[in-house]
């Protein structure tokens, strides 16, 4: 038998006890966005520093950052053999609406053959996956390929401190190709990898109008009412024909060329499958555009939350003082976060009327990348797939943001291959989040199948 | 010394213990919109009752409705007298927002010549002078006019079911004029009569998109955001020149003709008054109208609140299932809040894309009215006013709506006299309502000569 046959044998006969295993770390809290969660978050980087160190990792620390600390340890006893950075994170995103959840969120529950829980497939399930395929691999003997791992506790809030710690640790994270696991396939029966990812720019809006709330009767008809001016501003930033209307907003957009139109247009998903996976009544968004299009290759603006007044059970007949949205703009190559945030502000100056005041936080912010499809890594990753899954992998963008990627290619100058497990049913962010567990066991195999390929690839 | 005299001076000598006890009734937090407050509710409802039997008042009753209970009780020995029925309420509005109270609300605190607590305005200072200017009387021998008293517990709740109440106890609450102690004055030293009120439609507005919350990274740019779609209904409600544009609105609104217009003109109420009364940066409105004129004799539309997606702490990518806005609108005569609620349902059918689907709930309504200004029992209150304050009272319309007044013309044919002391700046229905003291004090006095003085008129 060879390494990879008996790593592959091995995996499949711990399948139990890896879905057990997966369960405690799925249990721990760790919600980088809510301070009060910070011991939850620690403890799930000590929980993975635990599981480098009994696979004889070398190195191993939970390195302090200015926010939640990152998880580092390396194997580099494969002389002659290129070095991958694992890159993976540990947080997730809060759990709220809590009564929308069949179960509790940090109560990992298998159902047929779905495990429920938050994070679980982004990213705990995956990143838990790679380890085991490491796992799988040591137990039969020294590693074939030099690793690197960087497991952050931030991404989930916009990874803010990883740009510094990259710049502090330049040569430590020295390495020939990045394995992000933070990524998904199309279906269980047709695999995918994303060569591009979105940025993010993420912000709060306020808008004030009296200084305190008033009753809507006796004032109102006299001042503007600040929960309707947050709507007339933010109906105001699309147009008719769904485009976003801040100024300047599509002039370092990257056009769609006809090749790699041709490329995305190979990712069956059709608009009933994204009228399927999103239950809505219908489609939506920029003329001239397939929704696929639309989501991985074009930028967007959306209203993540709004809260003004009175939102309890029954009526209250107030004036609120106050209104606040969040918003975030996705942004493609060649847009930056700087610039928007600019043209947000521009489009409030032109727009906001005298009658309310405003204010613009930035809360995060991250570029997007793009990859080139032909890298050895990213070869090495559809053969994998191709043998696991038994059909090649079709390639994508993705609407979704990963700001390590491009912080790993503007500092290291090294390219990425997106390797992941999740699906477009998972609802990651959303209530009731789950991992299918075929997919997660394949998962397993896949990068056993990653990590002694790329072993035959030069530096 | 007259029975007038002495019972003002009676008055005057109990100040300190009425703060006292005011202070107590405000504790209790009978906030008729919370389920988890009916048991305070009931509490401010007996604790009345009890205050009416230890004036010798006749059948006090705490009377059951089908929500939460009237509290009746009559004195009917004044033979050849009018009968005077006295209006008031005992619920109040929910406190929030809890943190922008300096003091709890209810630990009614004194600040300087304020007092401070939820309810103080709107209105248990009030019906609680009321009952103290009868108390004063009622020290003095048998009372010198007939009473009648209707106190409710859902007013803050649009009285939903005072008119089968009254339809069921039609002659029980028969009359000559009703006392409505639930009104304002304009400063301490401009008192003022208000003769007309606007009605109330309130009602949910629930956007849905996708069936659930979704990554809006994943799906950003594919369906149609439902907090950016009710921002895009709710912007199109009104017209640049600040007019309502659900169709049909203004069909049945009662012009303002010359002579009232110069009778509303008599307010000394500022643009630059309102300005401060409610510390917006400008103020604004329907075009055409001057703002004393937008708020009482004009119909408006307000948000009272607006939620959808995340709104705590920091940021969260999501694309959120649904976003709801409470909207509301205040009506003049002739205007009904069954042609409005047929009014928005077609609005939203004609201007609702497909891409979402939409529910209205109707919480609350009730009509306005408008009362003829030179009625005995308003004569009586003006002389009161002008006795008491040194400055003879203008009439105005108010922008409030105070269903009973419209109830009670419609089924019993009577009209009211609006008699009360909070003031513009008493921030009712907001954080630090308060009530000015001396007001409270001279309000003590306005209805023991209100009393006494319809009393020499003929029933």
């Amino acid at each position: 038998m060879t390494i990879l046959d008996s790593a592959l044998q091995c995996a499949r006969n711990n399948q139990e006890a890896h879905l057990e295993e997966l369960q405690r770390f799925l249990a721990i809290p760790s919600i980088s966005t809510l301070t009060a969660h910070k011991p939850d978050v620690e403890h799930a980087a000590r929980w993975l520093a635990d599981q480098l160190k009994s696979m004889d990792i070398d190195n191993v620390e939970v390195m302090p950052t200015g926010g939640h600390p990152i998880v580092y340890g390396e194997w580099l006893r494969a002389e002659g053999k290129p070095v991958v950075l694992v890159y993976g994170h540990y947080d997730v995103q809060p759990a709220d609406p809590l009564d929308e959840w069949e179960t509790p969120p940090f109560e990992p529950t298998v159902r047929g053959d779905e495990l429920y829980a938050r994070g679980v497939a982004d990213m705990k399930g995956q990143i838990f996956a790679l380890l085991k395929a490491v796992g799988a691999l040591h137990q039969q003997g020294p590693l074939p390929v030099n690793l690197k791992f960087l497991i952050e506790g931030e991404e989930e809030v916009g990874s803010p401190h990883l740009g510094e710690f990259i710049d502090a640790h330049r040569e430590k994270l020295d390495c020939d190709a990045v394995l992000n696991c933070d990524a998904g396939i199309l279906t269980p029966e047709q695999p995918s990898i994303t060569y591009a990812l979105r940025g993010l720019a993420y912000f709060e809006l306020e808008v004030r109008g009296p200084s305190k709330d008033l009753h809507s009767g006796l004032f109102g008809g006299v001042v503007h009412n600040p929960a309707q001016a947050l709507c007339e501003l933010l109906a105001g930033m699309h147009d008719d024909q769904g485009r976003v209307t801040l100024p300047g907003f599509y002039d370092k957009v990257r056009d769609l060329g006809d090749e790699e139109r041709a490329v995305l247009a190979q990712d069956p998903t059709t608009d009933q499958d994204w009228l399927q996976n999103t239950g809505a009544p219908a489609l939506w968004g920029e003329a001239g555009y397939t929704a696929t299009e639309r989501v991985g290759a074009r930028p967007t603006l959306d209203v993540n939350g709004l809260i003004s007044g009175f939102t309890g059970e029954g009526s209250k007949t107030v004036l609120p003082a106050k209104a606040l949205a969040k918003i975030s703009m996705r942004l493609v190559a060649d847009q930056n976060s700087a610039d928007v945030h600019q043209q947000l502000l521009a489009y409030l100056r032109k727009n906001a009327p005298k009658t309310i005041t405003w204010e613009v936080r930035e809360l995060v912010h991250g570029d997007g990348a793009i990859m080139n499809r032909n890298a050895p890594a990213i070869r090495v990753a559809a053969e994998a797939l191709e043998a696991v899954f038994g059909a090649a992998p079709v390639f994508k963008r993705e609407g979704g943001s990963i700001p390590v990627v491009a912080l790993l290619q503007q500092k290291l100058g090294v390219d990425t291959v997106m390797l992941g497990f999740s699906l477009p049913t998972s609802g990651i962010h959303g209530p009731n989040e789950k991992l299918h567990l075929p997919c997660f066991f394949r998962g397993i195999e896949t990068y056993i199948r990653f990590l002694t390929g790329i072993a035959h690839h030069k530096p």
